[in-house]
């Protein structure tokens, strides 16, 4: 389906063949036991690289859109107050589903590549008495990154539910649930979780689980509902076959052959490794003399990276290029700059070596389009900055 | 992560290996232009399996739950009237669904194993007003099959719109969704189109689509609203990229090679392998003396059997053995006679040998549990009645 061109979008990615063969393998029962301990695994393994000690994981079948439903869906009853702090796409599109389920929702804004601080966030907390507070943790169309560590701290402050959406950071970008006291973190699976799509991934603290309990009105989606869905997980952690709609067999088979995998490598290992490839691919684009979406250094995603597309040169004239050159990058996002900029997914599986033959080819483009810069600047920054992150 | 046991349940079952090899291919991004083919055809042939001329085809990452769900959802607004032809677990399901969207929900019941009778439904739609009235096709829990053309030509004469649950039926039972005027069928991957879980499916008439586009209220589920999907649905046939949420790449990618392989069988002549491998199956169990679940021959379907343990023979005692003998059977879904029958699925790539096989299992397991029978009629009677059913 795909030759060896490189997939460095964010997300889907580049995938383990372990994790492959796992999804291609011939199709056991729902209730056989393999798969029962393979779900049961998958659920233990979810708490242990979201780093909560207590919350409830929950997977359903479905694309990250559908772990934010769950989310919304699940906490919000019809005149609940939601704030949303704003960092791009995602975070309206969050606002939106909390408004479908009745919400009134207040936004904190930042112009395009930036993020609200966390004085402008606690005077919106300070103004209204909100049910819950969500955060994207990594904007998929902006590349920005929160500091989701002290939002969950305000979120607490105030008595607010957090709800933070991971699909771009879980598994990747450092976040600790429980340390954090972060309520709810959702993802997708083809995102830095390393399967290919059609998972949602959620956990819940025992906060937002209490919150659900003492709802007063039913869940307004019903294939969402967790009222559904918390008896069958139970029941697979404690390796027993249950039933409300058939799990995504193959997929979850190859969901527990990746979470084994990234527990293999370690969260702190594997928070350092992005945090040095995020670095790296941005260090080149400088060298390069690329802008970002990003308006600070510090606001920049480690999973991800938003560069401009430099003067005189389009995306037609760009991707192509780069796509000829044997990577696979993505086209902008944001509506209001959408023609401007590009992404590099950089997350999962993705090696230095990965990042060198995507800035590499990135150079060659550039090259093409008759830009002017110092060849091998990109490569031999990225490298640079990756080993001294490294270290 | 299966070994070479048959998986012969109503769903996953047996899926052939260029469908596995598909789901297990390294994944190109949802915006690659194999990607976008693939998508493309897959829509376009499941209006053919459908048999549908001019419906509308979703493909969405989720369960057949969610595909019921995403009927309701976007038919019902609040306070709008659906009647139920009650036929096992997953009719009540479906009115379960439907009320939560806000309808006022009639059932017309009847008792486990049998089915509605046209003059009951007839009279049910007399009594009131309904905009949508929703069938199960095959029910899973008691493999009652209903009268769809029948149901759908009264459901059109009393101006209702006809929502048929085909999750044990399309690509497998005989469905014609323009011909007998259906307004949406719906279906989950795993089942007789013969792909891993992980895909709803569903294609909806001008009558259902013009329904929606009348709505005044918006729709109640955000991750099952037609607003979202209807553009990506028709961006993709047009052979154009879009996004809404990350579609399940590797899984839509085996949904057209199994709907390929469906369509290079044709319809016909898989309508009628399915009615021979039900047959055969069932003559087996009535020449090994077991009674059935669908009180009369006629209201069993042909994509599974729920024969009912004969007297003094458990699940306990039976279904070990059988699984011994190599075979995985299902054990009994309907609450009020869960202990009383198992089910057997024949759908998809399931082929006589296959048949054969778990009558041959039936048979071994019975003989163990000193279930006294003839040695070999289960068998004899399944062959002979395949190939005249065939000829």
């Amino acid at each position: 389906m795909k030759d060896r061109t490189l997939l460095m979008i964010p997300g889907p990615i580049e995938f383990e063949p372990a994790v492959l063969s796992a999804l291609g393998a011939p199709t056991t029962s729902h209730l056989a036991p393999n798969f029962i301990e393979a779900f049961g695994q998958s659920l233990e393994r979810m708490r242990q690289v979201f780093l909560s000690t207590d919350g409830q994981p929950f997977v359903l079948a479905g694309s990250g859109t559908l772990a934010m439903d769950s989310a919304a869906a699940n906490l919000i009853e019809s005149g609940d107050k939601a704030l949303i702090v704003e960092t791009g796409y995602f975070s309206d599109r969050f606002g939106a589903i909390l408004e479908r389920y009745g919400a009134r929702v207040t936004y904190v804004r930042a112009p395009v590549g930036g993020r609200p601080s966390l004085e402008e966030v606690e005077a919106a907390l300070k103004k209204d008495r909100f049910k819950v507070m969500a955060v994207t943790h990594v904007d998929t169309s902006t590349a920005v990154i929160t500091d989701v560590q002290a939002l969950a701290k305000l979120a607490r402050q105030y008595e607010v539910l957090s709800i933070v959406d991971g699909v771009c950071s879980v598994a990747g970008e450092e976040l600790r649930m429980s340390e954090w006291e972060v309520d709810v973190a959702l993802t997708a699976s083809q995102k830095a979780i390393s399967v290919p799509p059609g998972l949602a991934l959620l956990v819940a603290s025992p906060r937002a689980m209490q919150a659900f309990r003492s709802r007063k009105t039913p869940v307004g989606s019903y294939y969402a509902d967790w009222t559904n869905w918390l008896p069958i997980m139970e029941a697979y952690e404690a390796r027993k076959p249950s039933y409300f709609g058939t799990p995504a067999v193959n997929l979850i088979f190859a969901l527990n052959v990746s979470l084994e995998q990234i527990l293999k490598e370690g969260m702190e290992a594997r928070f350092k490794r992005h945090r040095a490839m995020g670095r790296a691919v941005q260090s080149a684009m400088r060298a390069l003399e690329l802008d970002q979406v990003p308006l600070k250094e510090e606001y920049a995603a480690h999973t991800l990276t938003a560069p401009r597309y430099p003067k005189g040169v389009t995306q037609a004239d760009l991707l192509p290029r780069v796509q000829k050159a044997g990577v696979t990058l993505a086209g902008g996002l944001h509506p209001a700059i959408k023609a401007e900029y590009f992404r590099i997914g950089h997350m999962g599986p993705t090696s230095l070596n990965d990042v060198l033959a995507t800035v590499g080819a990135i150079e060659t483009a550039l090259m093409q389009c008759s830009y002017s810069f110092t060849s091998g600047a990109g490569v031999a920054s990225a490298i640079t900055t990756y080993h001294s992150l490294m270290r």
